[in-house]
């Protein structure tokens, strides 16, 4: 069978492209390599910043966005994609997965993207519980509280900005003695009273027995260790795009984007990119599921093109 | 006082730009020119494409966005702008209202669009009963079912492939006696055996009592009258963006939109847009949503410029 279109993924963006190309009545499949949908949701303790669902649960959210696409007959197939080729000068799409090959006129690149991690002690057990990779979704829950925010880029700095308005103190952890942010920025920063630097230092371990506690830093010019009291360490080192299946297949942008615009569309007509594996501003559950909407859009503009 | 930001329009853009506002602890208000919030899906029956809210009433979707605005603090103003000048060199933005004079250092236009009307003697009063102007939006309801599509251009002719793949029975209504869609959706559309074209045709009135019972029609040409037997009427004959206020500040489209990409950034700096008042390809209730996250994004970046 050749579908009209393969998505691959199952996060916001994924689910949302599977509700609407239901909608669309498309025949489609969603290729996802987790057991469980809702991408990186899951691993979120509470969301707060979706419209029309304060406060729901990370897990309980994936499964709302799972069950609506559900509900409209969308088909799942938990598979993990290896490589995508193309066939009959690209009008056929070929999936290939650790098991069979699938077809389709159109695939949707809807893989996501993950956070660069520390690797330190006490990072992976309390994330949720204190450590987090996204100001912008989880600082205001801590509100007048003490923070660490660790990074010396754009987005660090942007998080210690963004944390500084609620907290009681922000501290900036950078491993070297500048930062890479735009100058701007860094002014802005140094203005705050309430955000303190810490140079050429590193995190060394979160230490916490089911919330953080502290975070344990290391100076790396005088070799002095100090615990720092926070409630909440915020880790902005990056992120690592989902790209591994797409090699030589689509150019990528500097940090491994897939280069495509609201309407999803990519260098190769009848693929797509959706969410946050894409070029994009601003990685939030409500973006990726306005991509999953618009990138349908595409997808039936293009099928319409076909002879 | 001078606000960070002015929301003006509290549809779903506005509402979710009023969300992302608060959660930037940005001192922010939103002036609302209706007495209720959710714009037009307040409007709406049901929404079933808001991912992870499926089968939901508009109105309910309405409150639920201006309750998750209100639970983390929003403000809003129930005032109409009339419109909005620039002071300080465009560092200062001013709202003039019905009533009194607003300042902030940026302003959001959520005003959105509303959908051309036909002006016959029902549409009114069906709407949501069975008239709608958003075949993406209601089409899944007419599973099955027998429809009439008004209207010449792109986005009739894709209203109507779309309902035809789901539809027992589709009708295009159009004034003219050709299509002005591109060439290669109507080649599209008069491949589908369950559409027939009416030419040279208008609708007079969409009897029914509390939903549509059929479409009364007239040849222009020849005068004819008939009723056309169906249970629901999609009228695609175009959108209106409610810029009314705007006049003189901002260059628009040829259709009269905000030219803005996906990050809201207008012409002018310090001057947003979110929603569908801006120029972009689908206009759903969540990519406004996605734009009201993304243009506080844009916000922020702005304020942190400002010496």
């Amino acid at each position: 069978m050749i579908y009209d279109v393969i998505i691959i993924g199952s996060g916001p963006a994924g689910l949302a492209a599977a509700i609407y190309a239901q909608r669309a009545r498309l025949s489609a499949v969603v290729l996802e390599k987790e057991y469980m949908s809702g991408g990186q949701v899951l691993n979120t303790y509470e969301v707060d910043n979706y419209p029309g669902l304060p406060g729901t649960g990370g897990f309980e959210l994936g499964m709302k966005f799972r069950e609506h696409a559900e509900k409209l007959g969308a088909q799942f197939i938990n598979i993990e994609a290896k490589h995508v080729g193309l066939e009959e000068d690209g009008k056929i799409k070929v999936v290939y997965t650790t098991r069979e090959e699938y077809r389709a006129r159109t695939v949707i690149f809807a893989m996501g993207s993950r956070y660069r991690k520390l690797g330190v002690p006490g990072e992976k057990e309390l994330t949720g519980m204190g450590v987090s990779y996204c100001a912008t979704c989880d600082g205001a829950f801590f509100k007048g509280r003490k923070v660490a925010v660790v990074g010396g880029g754009d987005v660090a700095v942007e998080d210690a900005l963004f944390l500084a308005r609620g907290c009681e103190k922000v501290y900036l952890i950078h491993r070297r003695d500048e930062l890479r942010a735009a100058a701007i920025l860094q002014e802005q920063l140094k203005k705050c009273e309430n955000v303190e630097f810490l140079w050429s230092t590193e995190v060394t371990a979160v230490p916490g027995e089911d919330h953080v506690e502290c975070v344990k830093i290391l100076n790396k010019k005088t070799g002095e260790e100090k615990v720092l009291d926070v409630d909440g360490v915020f880790i902005a080192v990056g992120t690592i795009p989902n790209t591994g299946i797409i090699t030589n297949l689509l150019h990528l942008d500097e940090n491994g984007y897939i280069i495509a615009s609201e309407d999803g569309k990519t260098e190769i007509p009848g693929i797509f990119a959706a969410g946050d594996i894409r070029t994009k501003q601003l990685r939030q559950i409500v973006t990726a599921a306005a991509d999953g909407a618009n990138v349908i859009t595409s997808v039936q503009a293009y099928l319409n093109t076909l002879s």
